[in-house]
C-alpha cells in the first residue's frame, strides 16, 4: 500500500514548496493529492487561465519523486462563474438558494454548469494529461457532502421529467406503477409531475424512490461527463473519486463502476461522534473510533469498486473541525488506522491534510503538520506506518469468509418509509458486520446478484427490493443464507408484491410475512440471553421456528440452509441469529473481546485493538491502540 | 350500531369487486364508505365525467345490500385543478406553498377552490343523490389532517380582513379590544391588518385568538357549502364528516351542528405513540391503547354532535403507517374498541379500510384484508363484533354520571398564550376524563352554558372564556362543581377581565386569582399523597382552603358546591380533587383497578380491561383485551 | 441609589394616571420611564402629531414630583410607516422577512428608517428637550431583542459591501486576510461579497466575524444618529439604553461609549429558566435566581459604562411572560435584587412595569400593580427598598477584588466556531465569576488592554483575538493572572496566528498550545476533588504542570505569577484553579456556602442569601431571601 497526502500549495509560500516536498519523501509518502479546491486559482477572471503556479507545484513536487493526484475543480465554482447564471445553484428541500460562501454550491442537474465542468476538466486534461508525475484524477470531491445530491430546483424539475418519460415511457405506466389513483394523484401528462417536497403530507413512496433514483443517477452521469473526458487526455491514468462514511445519497455501485479505483475519507472519529452510535460508545471510543467504522468502510468500497481497486483518499490525522465535539486520537492510531486500511487491501492511503490550514473554514482541522509548519503528532506514525508497510504489506485480499448483501436503493426505502423511528438500512447492515466481526471473520459486501461462491454464510440485513438475480444467486449459494426484515417486501417501485413479503425469495424459505410491527424503543421481547427489539414480523407457512421469545413470539425462522431474522437485525438478536448460523459453517469463528479485531489473510492474521484495555491478540498483548501480524507458520 | 368499511373500488380490479361486496356482507357489515379520494376518476380531465366506474360500483355493493356512504372528494383535487388556479394551495406559517403531492392541499378561504368543490359536489349530488343505496354522505375527508385549517395565503388574508371588518365594525373598536396601543401595533384600517404570522415577535394574542377563529369559521362554511347542495340535490340522507383525535384545528361543537351525524376516526394504538403520553404509558398500553383515548373522543364527539348522533368512520384494525412506532394490536382489541363505542352509543363503526393497499402512502396501513385480499385478523374480529352487536345493543344512551365542560376555544388559547410549558386545555379535560372514569363514572361532553340536569358532578378542567350563560348553567346546577386554573381568566378577546380571574364565575366562588406561576417540571408542592405541580394560582377571597400541601402551598378551595383547584388539574392533584368532589355526591362511584373501564346503562354495564394482566370485572375474570355487557337483574 | 418605574400612561384612563403618580411617590419612587413604545400615539397619520396627550402625562408626573426618563419610539414604527417602506424590515437568517405585527421589526442598516427616526427623535427632542421634568432619554428600548442584530436585507447587504470597503480597501487584502483561497472563494471586487447566510455549508468564520462587527456596528451607528440629535436639543440630560441579559448580539463597551449610563433590565427568574443553568439549579433557584445572575450583569455593565454609571431600567416584579415556566420570586427577592442592584453601585433601578397591563401580549406579566390597578406584593417590597436606601446606601464603589477580561467579539468567535458543542466565552466568564464570587470577591469586568491597578487577580477566561494592548497591561500587572483555554489563539480576523495559542501571551507564559481537543460531556479526566472537561489544550514549553490528572494529563500551567487552564474553565476544574490562585493573593478570600454571597465595600459588607435555608452571614443568620449590611467597626 502506497502512502500519500492531501496537499494545497496554494496556501502557502511558494518558498515554503520545496520543503514541504523533501519532508513529505523523507516521511515516506509517494503521493500527492492537490488541485481540487483552486479554480479561483487557475481562472481568476471568466476564461483567462493561469496556470503558471500549478505548473511550478507540480514540477516540484515531481522533483523529489512524488506521484500526483489531480483534482478538477468543480466541486468549488468561483464566485464570477455563479454569478454569471444564478440559477445554477441547488435548492434544498423548502426552496431556499444554496448559494455561495462555502462549496458544493451547484445543482447535478444545472447543464449549464455542466458545460462549465466539461470545460475546466478540459482545460486541466489537455494541460497536465501527459505530464509524467500525473499518474491519476480524482473528480470534484465528495459527492453529496453537505446533503447535496438533492436539489429541487427548477433544472431538476425539468430533468427529473424526462428521466421518468424515458423510464416509465406512457404517464398511464407511471400512474398505475405508482398507484397515484390512491389520493387522486394521477398526471395526464410527464410534465404536470413536481417534485416530492413542499407535499402537505409525505409525497408518493414510490414518488420519493423514483427521485432519489433520478438524483444518483444525476451525480453519475456529472461524474461521467469528466472521466470521458479526462480519458481522452490523460490515457492510462487512474481516475478516482473519494466517497464518504455512512453516506448514501447515491449508489456507490454504479459510481465504482466508472471509476478505476473507488476513493473513500476516513475519519474515524468525527463519524464515531456524528452517527448513531450508543452514548455509551461515544465515550468508550471517543479517541480509537467503534473499531467497526474505518473497517465497514474499507470492505464496502472493496465491494463497490470495480475490480475491487479502492484506497483511503483522505485519512484522519488529529481532531477534525466539523463533529460536535472533536477530540485527538490515542497515540499510535493513526499508525493503526493506516495497517487496517493496508489490512483491507487499500492499494493507497492519503493523510488529510499536509499542514493544518490557519484560516478559512477547516482550520481546526489537523494536518501532518501544525499550521506554523513544525510536524505534529501525525507526520510520526505516518512514518511509522511507511516503515511498517515496508515489512508487513501481503498485498492479498483478505479471506473470503462472510458476504453482507447490500444495495443503496435499500436505505433510500427505509428513509422514504422507515415505518418505525430510526429504522435504517444501512445500519442494519453495520449492526450484521460487527457481530460478524466480533466472531473473528472477514465480510465482503456483494452487490445483489453477484456470485457467492467461496463464502461460508451470506447475510441479507434488509433489502426491500429483491431482484431474480439474487434469488438465482442465493439459491446456487451452498453456504448458510441469513434473510433481516423487510426483505422481498417491496417491488422496484416501493409497492408491495402480490405473493407479500418476502416476495421472490418465497422460493428460497417457505413463509409469508402476514403483518409487520414496529416497536417502540424500550417494548421487547425476551429471548434467554437476547432481546428482539423494534420490529416484527409475523410469519405464516412451512418453515420452523428457530429462535422462540420466553412469550412465545418467533423471533427467527429456519428452512434448510435458510433464516429469517423477524426482529430487527440489531443488538443481542443478531447476535444470536448469526452465533447460531456460524455454529453450522466450517468458518473459523473465534468470540473476540471488545475491541479486538481481526483481519485474515491466507499468509497470516492483522490483530487491532481499539479497547481501552489491553487484548490477547493470538499470542501477543496488545496495549489499547496496539496491533500486531500473526504471520502463519 | 351498525358496522361497515371503508372501501376503494378504484384500487382495484372491477373482477374483484363481486367478491368484496359478498366478504363484505358475510362478516356482518352493512354500510360502506366510498368514493372520498375518486376525484381524479370522476373527472380525469377538466369538466369530462367519466361516471361509469363509481356507477358500477354502487350498483354492485347495492347488489348485495350494502348501504353507501359516499364522500366528496374535495380533499383530493386532482392537478389539472390545482395547475388551472395555483394560488388555492395554501401557505404554511413561514410562507411557504403546500403544494399538490399528497391530499389536503388547499386553502378553506380560497373562492375559486370553494366554486370547484360546490361544482363536484353538485355533480355527484345530482347523478347519486336519490340512488336507494346511498344512505349518506361524508363532505370531504378530516378536515384539519396534516395541520391544515391555518393557511396563511393572500385569499386567507383577505377573508380574515373581512371577517375582522364583519365583527368590530369599527377598526377602533378592533384596535381598543385587542390593546393594539401595547406596542403601537394600531392600526387605520381594516386594510392593514395582516395575518399573525412572519412577526418577529410573538404577535397580539388577540390577533392570533381571532385568526383561529375566522379559520375555523372558514371551515364551517366551507363544509356547509358542500351540506346545502347534498340537502337540496339527495333530501332524506344523513350527513356527516370524519373528526380526528386529539385535534381542535377547528370549532367541532360548530360542525357538529351543520351535520346530521358526526363522526370520528378512531386509531388508539397510534394516537398513544404520537400524542401526549408517558413514555411508561407508550410502553405499558402499546397493542391495547390507553384505555381513556377511544372513550374519551367517543364522548367528546358525542357532545359535540347535534342530537347526539355519532358514529365511528373510521376504525383502527392493526399497525397503521403513521406513527414513529406502529405496534399491531393485541388480539381481541378490535373487537373490544368496536363494542366499546358500542357502549358509548354510536350509531356505526367503519373499519379503515377494506383491503390494506399494496401501493401509495397507506400501503403499511392494515386492513380487514391484506394487500393479497386475504384475511387479516381483523376481519375475524369484526365477524366476532357483528354477532355480539346482535346479542348485545342496548341502543340507550350511557347513564348521566359526570359533565366536563369545555370550548375547543379555550385550546387555542392554551396554544397561544401557554404562560407554561406545554400546558394544554384539551389535555387538562383528557386527565379530568380519565380520573372520572377511574372511579367507575360515565363522562358526558357538554358546550358551555348548556343544561346541566342529572349529572351528579360538572368540572371545568380550564375555561378561559366564560360566558354569562355557562354562570347561569353552573349556578342553577345541584350537584359538586369542579372549576379549573386559568378558568375565568381571559375576556372574550383575550385580554384580563376587570375584576381578574376567575371572572364572572366570582358570583359562585368568593375568590380572585391574584397571581398565577407556572412551574417546571420537577418543581412541586407535595401533599399528602398527591402533589401540586405545573401551576399554581394565588387567591383572595372567602373562599375555604380545601386541600393543603405540606408547606402551607393551597391547592384547592371551596365555596359551597363549588372547587377551585389551584393547581394544573393532572396526576395525583386531580385525582385527589375529584375523590374528595366525588365523595360529596351519590354517584356509584368505584375505583378500578389499573386498565379497566366500564360503561353503565340502565340495563348493564359494559367491562373493557386495557391492561396488561386480568382484571375482576363484576363478577367476571378478563383477560388482556377482553371485555364482558353485566346484565342488571 | 434612586427607585423609578416603567409606565405607559397610554395604556390607561387619564382619570386614573394621578392616582398612579400619588401611589408612586407614595411607595417611594422617584424615575419614571415613558414613551418607548408610544409611537402611533404621538404620530397616528404620517406628519401628524398628537402631543396633547404625552404633554398632560409628562406635566401631571411631573405635578407629583417625579423625574421622567422619555424613551424614543423607534423599536415599535407604527403600521403606516413599514407599508411606506416595506424593505426597512429584517430578513432572518433563511430570507424569510420579520414582518410588522410585534416590535422590532426594522434592519439597523435600511437608511430610510434610519431617517424616520432621526425624524421622530427631534420632534421629541425639541418638543421636550427642555421640560424640567424629563432628567433623561432612552433610545429605543432592547437593541438586539428577539435575535434583531443580525438581517440579511439587501440594506444590510450593501452596507456590509461599504464596511468592508472601509476596512480593507482592496479585495485582495480581504480575500488574503479571509483566507479566501480555501475554497475558492476569492472576490474580485467588494459588490461580489454576499450576507454569510444561505451557504450550502458553514461560511467562512472570517466572512461571519466580520458581519458581527458589521452589525454590531450598524447598532452604535443607529444609536449615535439620536443620541447627537439628543444632545443637540436636550443638553444636560443623561442618555441611556437598556441592554439584555447574557446577550452579546453587539458590543456593549462599544455602546457603553456612547451613553451617559448605561442601563439593563434584570429579569433573574426569566433568566434562569432561559439559559444555561443545570437541571438542578433550575429547580433548585427556581424563585430566587441563581445568586450571580443579577450581580454579572451588575458588574459586566457597570465595566462597559463610561465611567462606570449605570442602572438597572427594567426589575422584574413577579412572574414573568416570557419565559417556558413563570414562577413567582419568593417573598422578599424583589427588596433583595433591589438592595443587590445598590451594591453593586447602580445609579438607580426601574421595576417593570408599574401595573400590569390586561391585554396583548404582555398580559402575563406581572407589574407593581395588578391589572384592577390594586397592589401587587412587589409594591410593598418596593417601597420597603425605598425605606432601606434610606438607611444604607453607601453610594460608593465596591472594593476592588478580582478583574475578568472579556469582549463580546471573543463569544462572537466561539459562537462562529464552537469546535466543540455549546462552548461558550460568555458562559465561561459567568463560571469564572461565580467560582470568585463563591470565594466571597467583588469581581469587576475590564475591557481587554484597560489598566489593572489595584486588582488581586486577572482572570481571562476566553479571549481568543489579544491584542498588544492587553498583553502590556497584563505585564504590567502584579497580581496573579489566570487564562482560559482559546486565549490568544487567534488573530483578528480569525485565523491561527503564526506562533499559534497562545499567541502574543507567549510573553507572559512560555508554552504553545500544540493541538486542541473537544470533548463530549461525560468524557472526563478525573484530578483530586475535581475533573476536566470538555476541553484540552496540549502544551509545550517551559512552563511548569500546576494540577495535573490521574491519569497525567495536565489541567494547569503555570510560570510566575500566570496560569494557563488547559480545560474549559467551568465547574469544579476553574474552581480548583482559582483556588490555588486566590491563595497566592491577599484578597480576603472566604469560602462561602450554597446561595450566600456578599459584596465588599469599604464601610461594610452586604450579604444575600439566594439559597432555599438559612445561612452564616457575618454574625447574622439570613433567612431565605434575606439579605442584611454588616457595618465595619
Amino acid at each position: 500500500m502506497k502512502l500519500g497526502v492531501c496537499y494545497y500549495p496554494e496556501h502557502w509560500p511558494e518558498e515554503r514548496w520545496p520543503i514541504d516536498a523533501r519532508m513529505m519523501r523523507e516521511a515516506g509518502l509517494s503521493r500527492v493529492r492537490i488541485g481540487e479546491f483552486a479554480w479561483s486559482r487557475i481562472e481568476p477572471e471568466p476564461g483567462q487561465f493561469e496556470w503558471a503556479g500549478l505548473d511550478r507545484a507540480i514540477d516540484l513536487l515531481h522533483s523529489e519523486g512524488l506521484e500526483i493526484i489531480l483534482g478538477t475543480p468543480t466541486a468549488t465554482p468561483p464566485k464570477w462563474l455563479v454569478d454569471s447564471m444564478p440559477e445554477m445553484v441547488a435548492l434544498d428541500r423548502d426552496g431556499k438558494p444554496r448559494s455561495f460562501g462555502s462549496r458544493r454550491h451547484y445543482c447535478f442537474s444545472h447543464q449549464g454548469y455542466r458545460e462549465q465542468c466539461a470545460r475546466i476538466t478540459e482545460a486541466l486534461a489537455t494541460r497536465y494529461g501527459d505530464h509524467p508525475a500525473v499518474v491519476s484524477w480524482q473528480t470534484d470531491n465528495e459527492y453529496g457532502c453537505h446533503d447535496t445530491v438533492q436539489s429541487f430546483s427548477v433544472a431538476a424539475r425539468d430533468g427529473f421529467r424526462d428521466w421518468l418519460a424515458d423510464r416509465y415511457r406512457t404517464i398511464d405506466a407511471l400512474n398505475a406503477a405508482w398507484g397515484n389513483v390512491f389520493w387522486s394523484m394521477e398526471y395526464r401528462s410527464f410534465n404536470e409531475i413536481e417534485l416530492p417536497n413542499l407535499t402537505v403530507t409525505e409525497a408518493n413512496p414510490s414518488h420519493w424512490l423514483a427521485f432519489r433514483r433520478f438524483s444518483s443517477d444525476q451525480v453519475i452521469a456529472f461524474n461521467r461527463l469528466q472521466v470521458e473526458i479526462l480519458r481522452k487526455h490523460s490515457p492510462g491514468r487512474d481516475i478516482t473519486h473519494n466517497a464518504m462514511g455512512f453516506y448514501a445519497g447515491y449508489d456507490h455501485f454504479a459510481l465504482g463502476e466508472e471509476l478505476d479505483v473507488l476513493g473513500w475519507d476516513s475519519y474515524p472519529l468525527g463519524f464515531l461522534e456524528t452517527f448513531r452510535f450508543s452514548e455509551a460508545d461515544k465515550i468508550t471510543y471517543a479517541r480509537t473510533g467503534h473499531p467497526d467504522i474505518a473497517a465497514f468502510h474499507h470492505d464496502l468500497y472493496r465491494g463497490c469498486a470495480r475490480n475491487g481497486r479502492w484506497s483511503v483518499l483522505e485519512q484522519q490525522p488529529g481532531p477534525v473541525n466539523w463533529a460536535r465535539n472533536n477530540p485527538a486520537p490515542h497515540d499510535g492510531m493513526v499508525n493503526l488506522w493506516t495497517m487496517e486500511a493496508a489490512a483491507h487491501g487499500a492499494e493507497m492511503l492519503c493523510y488529510f491534510r499536509w499542514r493544518q490550514a490557519a484560516f478559512a473554514q477547516e482550520q481546526m482541522h489537523a494536518g501532518l503538520l501544525r499550521p506554523n509548519g513544525e510536524p505534529a503528532p501525525a507526520l510520526h506514525e505516518a512514518k511509522q506506518s511507511a516503515t511498517d508497510l515496508k515489512s508487513i504489506n501481503p498485498d492479498s485480499a483478505p479471506d473470503k469468509h462472510a458476504a453482507i448483501i447490500f444495495s443503496y436503493e435499500s436505505e433510500w426505502i427505509t428513509q422514504i418509509q422507515p415505518q418505525g423511528q430510526d429504522l435504517s438500512a444501512i445500519w442494519a447492515a453495520f449492526s450484521c458486520y460487527s457481530a460478524l466481526r466480533e466472531n473473528g471473520l472477514n465480510v465482503d459486501f456483494v452487490r445483489p446478484g453477484a456470485a457467492l461462491d467461496g463464502y461460508g454464510i451470506a447475510v441479507v440485513p434488509c433489502l426491500p427490493v429483491v431482484s431474480p438475480e439474487l434469488v438465482k444467486s442465493l439459491a446456487a449459494f451452498k453456504g448458510q443464507i441469513v434473510l433481516g426484515p423487510r426483505t422481498g417486501s417491496k417491488t422496484a417501485d416501493l409497492t408491495i408484491p402480490k405473493n407479500l413479503a418476502p416476495g421472490l425469495l418465497q422460493e428460497l424459505i417457505p413463509l409469508t410475512v402476514t403483518r409487520s410491527e414496529s416497536l417502540r424503543p424500550g417494548l421487547v421481547h425476551d429471548g434467554d440471553g437476547w432481546r428482539l427489539t423494534r420490529w416484527l414480523d409475523h410469519i405464516e407457512g412451512n418453515a420452523k421456528p428457530d429462535l422462540v421469545c420466553r412469550d412465545g413470539t418467533i423471533a427467527s425462522w429456519k428452512h434448510e440452509n435458510v433464516r429469517y431474522c423477524a426482529g430487527w437485525p440489531e443488538g443481542s438478536l443478531i447476535r444470536e441469529v448469526l452465533a447460531r448460523t456460524l455454529a453450522q459453517t466450517s468458518l473459523p469463528v473465534q468470540e473476540l473481546p471488545t475491541g479486538l479485531r481481526c483481519v485474515t489473510h491466507a499468509s497470516g492474521r492483522y490483530w487491532f485493538n481499539y479497547g481501552p484495555g489491553t487484548a490477547n491478540a493470538g499470542e501477543e498483548i496488545l496495549p489499547p491502540a496496539g496491533w500486531t501480524f500473526e504471520q502463519f507458520s
